[in-house]
């Protein structure tokens, strides 16, 4: 079941067969993540449970903590564990893990970092409250203070190319802009080619009442059989969906009910579940602190994305799961056969809203902010400019005019929260997906056999061996290499699309 | 509206008022809480939401915050700032408090706090289990961990009667086991006399089906117009009620719904709430963080317990909410009227579950507890042996023999939290709250009026003034003297609960 020899390799050995110095450095990771912990509950309750008059009693709370677990990341005790391990296994995994995060955290002044978390938790609520508004003026003196700090951000890290490189490189280690730009631009025309093929657009059953106690029963039931284990887990409710990995054992999946779009928390739900699952298998097949993380934010957009829409949204998969959906919802699936619900399911069309876009035009979404990020972090874009600047970019990827600000430049959270460089992380996340996807259909041939029948474990087993039981020992891009024998191809992701999207009558 | 004129004096001047020291203590004291917000939450949290296979994890989490949180307790930085306020005003109730909670702390060694923060998470669970169970076994060693911490907290904190002392005095400031046990010997009589003046209980209204999204709307209005403000607070469920004061604005109630009795949830959220508006005063009040708390929880209780029974059992409130209860149940209301229901939900005799008695018997429950952990702690009383003592003790004040340790000996939540000398500041609590409504239905002679209107903000006004304001400016003891002109009395509590159950055909 292994694609290549390599892939067999273990990236880590067992505390029993490590050296002293390893078990030293993993045991003060481990420390280190159970007290982290505290501070990413701190971040899911302020998005999912936190009173409103709370909210500035929380900024301070994140800041005064943010500042506590930075002097102890960057700490001579942590640099001399992990020196020591370097003296043992210079090349090794945890040496180069480690390293990284210390020197990274070391570049950053704490008031620097508490800054930065004090004016993303400002920048979020005065975010919600301007999306509310659609009033961009209320988030810009926010967004210009995040941006300059992501500026200085970059500074500190420093750079080759670019400024834009400092903050990607966070997100997906290695991957630069100059990279990122053609794999857009070789999106670009075959996915308008696909959009322009499309039939009229119909997801009338989609909009029709689906009660919300039976989206949340259905939904949980299809991602416990997926295989995210809610002893070790939990879903709850936002404004915009997350996965948490909030310690160990603890992964929360978040989701928004809308009674009159079932797409909006099914598939939401099965997105942060794929996050979920990948989360929650370091606990499960005991990894090391030192590793047990994804190397990026791609690989885990990969296995969200996988989960959603290569899997989820597949025929195979409703072969199984929709007389399930006929028995929780006999009203709204009456007079709805299988074949016309995956075709609904499957629209596509140009939209304006990145969070309820189908996955061939979302491509298209994150080269919009892709090329605003990129233009304002390098200081080639003022935020007062960006308003108009993002409907000129959607004009160029779309061909379409925002009706709104709320339907435009403040739909998302992500700059609220300082994340700039996160965005092209979402299609490097479709790219690996489709490119592993290749290598695993024909590692477990009976691929679509297993959806028909609802039975996830072989294809879980795949992604343990050849993704999940390396954690971070590997970047996203080491590890399409080990696994497909080549480099990042956005052609398995072309192929995918046309297979899916072309044959429409 | 004030009953004595030093009720009216200031406890505390505004900033712009005080001295540099003061300033500059407040300051810290304020970036203490905020940092403290997030072991709350941790613990709130742990109670409410954190999946079952999380535990182990949050036990490490709130391990190591702990000590993070003692070492700042500690620190020779707050010593300096404490020491400077005493300098100025050494007996200003800012000294007083901090030098306190400093003089506490500094007590405990780190890893004895933080073995003990271990040890109460772990407790909880084994308690949950060994409760689910009925398997006390499971529990014991657990309990007997948690004791020989507690006794050793009694040793490094230092009494001078007996060791119970040191750690009742950490709820309830001054207040002493030889006080407790004549107070409630003073109880046992008169209401073992009422208790068998009552008429053969009749519940079978509140046993009704009452639809649990009902409760919970009607919950949330009840203690909405009763002051607290859901714009600062929340209200979930969990196993166990309680109400956690999580941050600043931040206040969050816990409740539990049984279809088929309603007092479970209407009175718990209710007395909930009374923590809550209790809590939430202080941030409305704009209190200093050193003064922005209970002076204990006797005080505390005085609030829940007031207003879930002296008002929230009275025929004038009900006589405002009956009509709207009937609203949202016009099924479980058909046929009944407001006599009928006040009647039921005054409903008192003796029973097993301590957190479902009725506020009659309610002290007697306390009184078993109050005597099993002073033995416990005073080295009278094996763990082992506490099952049998509890069975013992429940046949001494109420004449029962609980039929298995689910509805005796493990019922509560408090010991498996490491909390022993708790207990007797609930009967505390009721006898405050008797103690204050005498004199608040003479400052404030329309009550009646008001709850028939269902009209608080009069009766809040009174607490403020006479209560909330001070924080723990004085000692529930000292408040008790400055409201009433006299010691702490079980006078009005036997006053009221002769007025409320001795009438009874």
């Amino acid at each position: 079941m292994t694609s290549t020899p390599a892939a067999a390799a273990a990236s880590w050995l067992p505390d029993e067969e490590v050296s002293g110095a390893h078990r030293a450095l993993r045991e003060w990771v481990s420390g280190h993540r159970d007290l982290a912990a505290a501070m990413r509950l701190l971040g899911w309750d302020q998005q999912t449970k936190l009173p409103p008059k709370g909210q500035p009693g929380r900024a301070r709370t994140m800041g005064a903590f943010r500042s506590i677990l930075h002097e102890r990341a960057t700490s001579p005790e942590l640099e001399r564990l992990i020196a020591a391990v370097e003296d043992v296994d210079p090349d090794g995994p945890e040496a180069r893990v480690t390293r990284r995060a210390f020197d990274q955290a070391s570049k950053f002044p704490v008031e620097h970092v508490r800054a930065r978390v004090e004016a993303a938790s400002a920048g979020y609520v005065a975010w919600e409250q301007a999306r509310t508004a659609d009033d961009f003026a209320t988030f810009q003196p926010h967004l210009e203070r995040l941006l300059d700090l992501s500026r200085r951000d970059a500074d500190y890290l420093g750079y080759e190319a670019e400024p834009y490189d400092a903050l990607h490189d966070l997100y997906e280690e290695g991957s630069r802009a100059a990279d990122i730009e053609p794999m857009f631009e070789s999106l670009r025309e075959p996915i308008n080619r696909l959009l322009d093929l499309q039939p009229e657009p119909d997801t009338a059953v989609l909009e029709r009442s689906w009660h919300v106690a039976g989206q949340e029963r259905f939904g949980r039931e299809v991602v416990a059989r997926m295989g995210f284990d809610f002893a070790a887990g939990r879903l709850d409710e936002t404004v915009h969906p997350f996965c948490a990995g909030v310690g160990a054992f603890d992964t929360r999946l978040t989701t928004r009910y809308d009674e009159h779009w079932l797409p909006c928390s099914l598939f939401g739900t099965i997105h942060e579940a794929g996050h979920g699952i990948y989360d929650q298998s370091f606990d499960r097949l005991g990894l090391p602190a030192t590793l047990a993380d994804a190397p990026g934010l791609g690989m885990h957009e990969s296995q969200s994305r996988g989960f959603e829409n290569v899997i989820g949204r597949s025929r195979p998969f409703w072969e199984h799961w929709f007389p399930r959906l006929c028995e929780v919802f006999p009203d709204a699936t009456a007079g709805v056969d299988l074949d016309a619900f995956v075709r609904q399911v499957n629209t596509a069309r140009r939209s304006f809203i990145r969070v309820e876009a189908d996955e061939l035009s979302y491509n298209l979404h994150l080269a919009v902010r892709f090329e605003l990020e990129r233009a304002l972090v390098n200081g080639d874009l003022a935020v007062r400019d960006l308003p108009e600047a993002w409907n000129a970019g959607f004009e160029k990827w779309f061909g379409m005019h925002p009706p709104s600000d709320r339907e435009g430049v403040l739909q998302d959270v992500h700059w609220s929260g300082g994340s700039l460089g996160y965005f092209p992380t979402y299609t490097l996340g479709n790219v690996y997906a489709a490119q592993f996807t290749e290598v695993a259909r024909r590692d477990v041939p009976q691929w679509d056999e297993l959806l028909r029948s609802g039975s996830y474990e072989p294809i879980l087993a795949w992604f343990d061996e050849h993704v999940y039981r390396h954690g971070q020992a590997f970047t996203g891009r080491q590890l399409v290499e080990r696994i497909t024998g080549g480099p990042v191809d956005v052609g398995p992701l072309l192929r995918y699309l046309d297979d899916r999207f072309g044959r429409q009558p």
